[in-house]
């Protein structure tokens, strides 16, 4: 029998990260598609929406009317899944049947005042607003002692359950955290505890050798696909430096980290020609009032589609019960973002 | 404050079978919709499809022919995400990239000859012969020294990723066993050990005093909205005995199964009057030659859909990077499937 080829074979890849497997089909990506095509968001949108509950100057569901910003724009979701003042206590019923309280605050940034944006699309300073907004939000709710964890996430596309196109984020920020950091907290800190490094930086070292699954690079950011990457075309952000949290970036790799997510982006964009749908978001130390040295300030994107425009990657069956699966290496993915331009498809930007 | 009210206000719940926790936000139900609709499945197809590779007589990817069945049939998938032949071997680079060859099977089980029919439209009998075989592959292929877990599956609906919609489930069945029964497995494990009973004896006992999550029950078997459901319409069908695997059950008990599978599928088809997408599977132990006295035979029901036949839940960025969360009470569910029909919207079946 020939030896172990990872391009060629079947086989298990361990998330570092987080602490957990991933089955890696390379030979299945030659499969035929009849299901479910998507449909990629129109590319059409006005640069003002009088409709759309998060352009300048229009009322929300509540009634309030936002301000006419020109740049970034933050206030309370109106219908946040997590509310300030909830009542504590909770259920425990022989360990079976188990609940607690959660309070904590969901918030909405809006990235421009421009309807017909998305961050592609966006200046680099343009984004360095939003980078800095984050800042001082992770910093605002993360003083407060009733929250221990800011979750800044964004929802792009309708395929992600965004429900409004105006370039927009969120952050979930609540008393307990929750389960994904909290899988890397778990990882970080042995690994921390064993070698008096991140975790984060001896991987980035690993990937700048091997160039392998790098796809580009500034002077303070890395963007690669992790070796452990889930849906087809994610990838990771990774600061060169060990820092726990956003607050702790100089200005210039403020401005490093906004360069790095339009550059990203735009090659998303530029993979199928369309508004590349995804969610990502940052992990960083949980704000309990502990320094986490183990903690490796990063940015995940989880995009969903795998061969066009129209067809997915689906986390069914096997995944949902079993564990997640991909068709396509890492190292193909990687070797795809890698061949694509930094020039945005539709040309100009702003 | 008023005091705590898990009907009312957000709180986390653990998943004592699985060790994780998701966020309930009961309040949020009422946020208005404008995003992604989906498109319910087509309810007309004829019960023979001459371009269906899975219809009887037809031919196969492959160039195999399917045999004329006339009630079950099981073949190898031709795209299989696993393979027997694989070479051992792996990657280990300090801990940080991880991998190892992995080897299995990819199992396709056509339910019926007919392509117009589904779980819900077919007789007990009929059911019951699917259930038949999948304890005779749980058997075959379980007590292959290469196979130490088998996880079958059905992935229902295009909105599930399932690319055709001739009745029909699959098998993976493979040399390690994956994430989510081994994570089962660990907590079951603890629980028996401390108490000398399986965790869903226990748990199904509270389910039953309390009779809030129950959905509906035969002799043998019970389904009901974990108290921990993630999906909105989650379930959960747990066998009354304590047994470890489908091959252990009665004759009487298999009937049991098809009985009650019938029964929950056509209230989920009558939840929005369309066939319900859905991805469901049976977990029970690993077939690596142990007893595992610790687990216990169940069958999960994960499916998408929040508010109609056009509007499912998303689990993407807050839930990708923090945790599962869900916007209706798992009682809510409850009681909505508990006040449905049993006979299907469609009328009589076959
Ligand atoms: O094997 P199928 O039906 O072609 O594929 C479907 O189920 C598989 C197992 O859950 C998934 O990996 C695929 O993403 C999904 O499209
Ligand atoms: O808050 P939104 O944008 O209305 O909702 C979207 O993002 C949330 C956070 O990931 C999810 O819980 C919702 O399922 C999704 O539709």
């Amino acid at each position: 029998m020939s030896s172990f080829d990872s391009t060629e074979h079947p086989h298990r890849r361990y998330n570092a990260l987080a602490g957990e497997w991933v089955l890696v089909s390379p030979h299945r990506s030659k499969r035929p598609w009849q299901g479910q095509q998507e449909e990629p968001e129109s590319d059409q949108r006005p640069a003002y929406d009088p409709t759309c509950y998060l352009c300048p100057g229009n009322s929300r569901v509540g009634g309030e009317v936002n301000p006419k910003y020109d740049a970034t724009f933050v206030f309370n979701n109106d219908f946040g899944a997590l509310q300030a003042d909830v009542p504590t206590g909770g259920i425990n019923e022989g360990g079976l049947l188990r609940a607690e309280a959660e309070s904590g605050v969901c918030r909405v940034i809006c990235f421009s005042p421009r309807h017909d944006l998305t961050l592609p699309q966006m200046t680099v300073p343009a984004i360095r607003k939003v980078v800095d907004l984050w800042v001082e939000e992770f910093q605002t709710l993360g003083a407060r002692p009733d929250i221990n964890y800011v979750q800044i996430f964004e929802n792009k596309g309708p395929v992600m359950g965004c429900s409004n196109p105006h370039p927009h984020g969120q952050i979930w920020a609540q008393r307990t955290v929750p389960g994904e950091p909290a899988k890397e907290s778990v990882q970080q800190l042995a690994y921390f505890q064993e070698h008096g490094r991140t975790l984060l930086s001896d991987y980035l070292k690993i990937e700048l050798e091997k160039q392998e699954r790098v796809v580009l690079e500034n002077e303070h950011f890395v963007v690669l696909v992790p070796f452990w990457a889930v849906w087809p075309f994610e990838t990771l952000v990774v600061s060169r430096r060990a820092v726990q949290d956003i607050a702790q970036l100089t200005p210039e790799e403020r401005d490093g980290l906004a360069d790095i997510m339009r550059r990203l982006t735009i090659r998303y964009d530029n993979l199928f020609n369309i508004s590349f749908p995804y969610s990502s978001g940052l992990h960083q130390r949980p704000t309990d009032g502990q320094e986490h040295p183990e903690w490796h300030l990063h940015m995940h994107f989880y995009p969903p589609l795998l061969r066009s425009a129209t067809v997915r990657k689906f986390m069914v069956g096997y995944e949902m019960l079993g564990d997640p699966q991909r068709d396509i290496t890492p190292e193909f993915s990687a070797d795809r973002l890698r061949g694509l331009s930094e020039v945005h498809y539709k040309g100009a930007v702003e």
